[in-house]
């Protein structure tokens, strides 16, 4: 029986770039979940990243981490309620217009943000060892030239 | 006003490795989407690679495409019965069990495959031109050592 993959496939000799991308980001972010799962913080879910990547740490607005997250200010909403009402986040009134809230990291959402950075450290790490400070230099190299622009259409997927 | 990022902030001067990996994976992932659209596919959505990229040339049974994919039987059944509808797929005998459906590609599936290869080569040819073919080389080369060796587990995410 013929078990011919095809020329996309996964089980390919050589991957096409769009998997391996694909693999490693899933990769990283089956690893941090778990490590923080690990760590105490098994509530927190993958897509919670946009939340903890964007906030600052005078607290942000909603639209702003929506737009800088490029979701929907509804899917942000979604996000932060969950958060808050899991004591990662809460609400104060922004002292430059006291009519608007900003949204802040508690005490308990610096511990995840720690914790998440600790994970990728760790993995960074890994990786270094595998493949050697100075591949691993031009590795990060690499990627940062090919990471895109930010722009300013909200991803609707 | 002060607009601190925190340390693992996309707009950090040092974005970590789960960052750089996730934008250029979304860069990947929109591209072909828009590229696919821009070639007649508006149908098709980035959670179909996972039946275009594991699908056999001579059809694959819906246990295998969904162990190979890493997602529950379920979830394949929802892409394969989506594309199915579509015009991408259809179900034939098993030559070698006819009580079981095999899943192959139409001649439109081929031509999705085709055209979204044909957009990955693209991607890859714009990076080796910026990278040079010596980079491109080298960071093919870390990414297909740094890629996960695939578990049994699926993903439930």
């Amino acid at each position: 029986m013929s078990t011919t993959p095809l020329p996309g496939s996964s089980r390919h000799e050589r991957p096409n770039i769009g998997i391996l991308f694909r693999d490693i980001h899933q990769d990283v972010v089956r690893r941090v979940a778990a490590g923080l799962a690990k760590a105490g913080f098994d509530d927190v879910r993958p897509a919670h990243t946009a939340v903890f990547q964007h906030i600052k740490a005078e607290g942000s607005r909603l639209t702003d981490l929506a737009e800088q997250a490029q979701i929907t200010k509804q899917s942000m909403g979604y996000l932060v309620d969950y958060l808050e009402e899991r004591g990662y986040l809460e609400r104060r009134p922004d002292p430059n217009d006291r009519r608007v809230a900003l949204i802040c990291l508690t005490d308990r959402g610096w511990q995840e943000v720690e914790a998440a950075l600790a994970i990728i450290a760790e993995i960074e790490g890994g990786w270094t060892q595998r493949l050697g400070k100075g591949r691993m230099h031009e590795l990060r190299e690499a990627l940062t030239e090919l990471r895109p622009a930010r722009t300013s259409e909200p991803d609707r997927s």
